[in-house]
């Protein structure tokens, strides 16, 4: 198996294509990760949830990461993080033109707010989901891909799984 | 989609069965996610690693998170989350039997260590590699599982991705 590091432009082409990961932050230096939809776009990766443990962590913590991969095999695959910084896009006029092109991004999407409802803090105040439309602005962007030697297709052929 | 809890005893099974997922460490309240493999037993996940950015991050605070699913579609999936704590099992007499227990551990996957030596820190300092057992020792546990609906099945089975 060879590594290599990936590209910036690598990185964001991962991101885009694959459109969710896992969202890391922390509170009191305990961390948490929950997996995430977003939209790619420049410097911003944008998602939506409903008000629930994620959000009031990163409103208390706004240094977030995000991971995001593409496995193929034990040998085969890319993984991208990302280090950024958690900006809710509120519902207000300083945030009226950022949230309304997110949603627009998001409403590109089948069914994009399905994950966020589904989650344990809504489904236990059902009656009053609070949505939620954030940004992460991408400080560092880092990323690995490993391609796998020639014995290695051989196996991973054969065993069709890792 | 219907989201339900899983139970302690589904969650454990998860772990056990899945073997890898992704490690959250934090440092000065910045979270950092990698893939990672581990082998779960009890109340602990065994895991692997070469000397690097996460092993100096959970050196220095202890608190972890690993999160594992099992995705079939965007309407059927599993999500675990651990809360746990660091522990390095040093390769000195008070670790050796946990140590000696983890690499038994490990020794029954193939290629077990391959992930670890892939690591970026690791192809930087390629002369000199340390490696690093360590344990999460399990302190909180909880999962979710959605079901499809009976159209999202059909959905799925037409566009065969999500």
């Amino acid at each position: 198996m060879q590594v290599s590091e990936m590209s910036g432009k690598e990185c964001r082409e991962l991101l885009a294509r694959q459109g969710w990961g896992r969202l890391g932050c922390a509170l009191d230096n305990q961390p948490y990760i929950v997996p995430i939809y977003f939209v790619a776009e420049g410097d911003s990766l944008f998602c939506f949830a409903t008000l629930g443990r994620k959000i009031e962590w990163m409103r208390a913590n706004p240094r977030v990461c995000i991971q995001a991969d593409e496995i193929r095999s034990r040998y085969d695959w890319k993984s991208v993080v990302v280090f950024g910084r958690y900006e809710e896009l509120l519902d207000d006029a300083e945030h009226e033109q950022a949230r309304k092109h997110a949603v627009t991004l998001f409403s590109q999407r089948d069914a994009w707010w399905e994950g966020a409802y589904a989650s344990d803090e809504v489904r236990k105040h059902a009656s009053d989901p609070i949505p939620v439309v954030f940004c992460v602005h991408m400080t560092q962007i880092t990323g690995l891909e490993a391609e796998p030697d020639a014995g290695q297709v051989a196996l991973d052929v054969a065993q069709q799984k890792w």
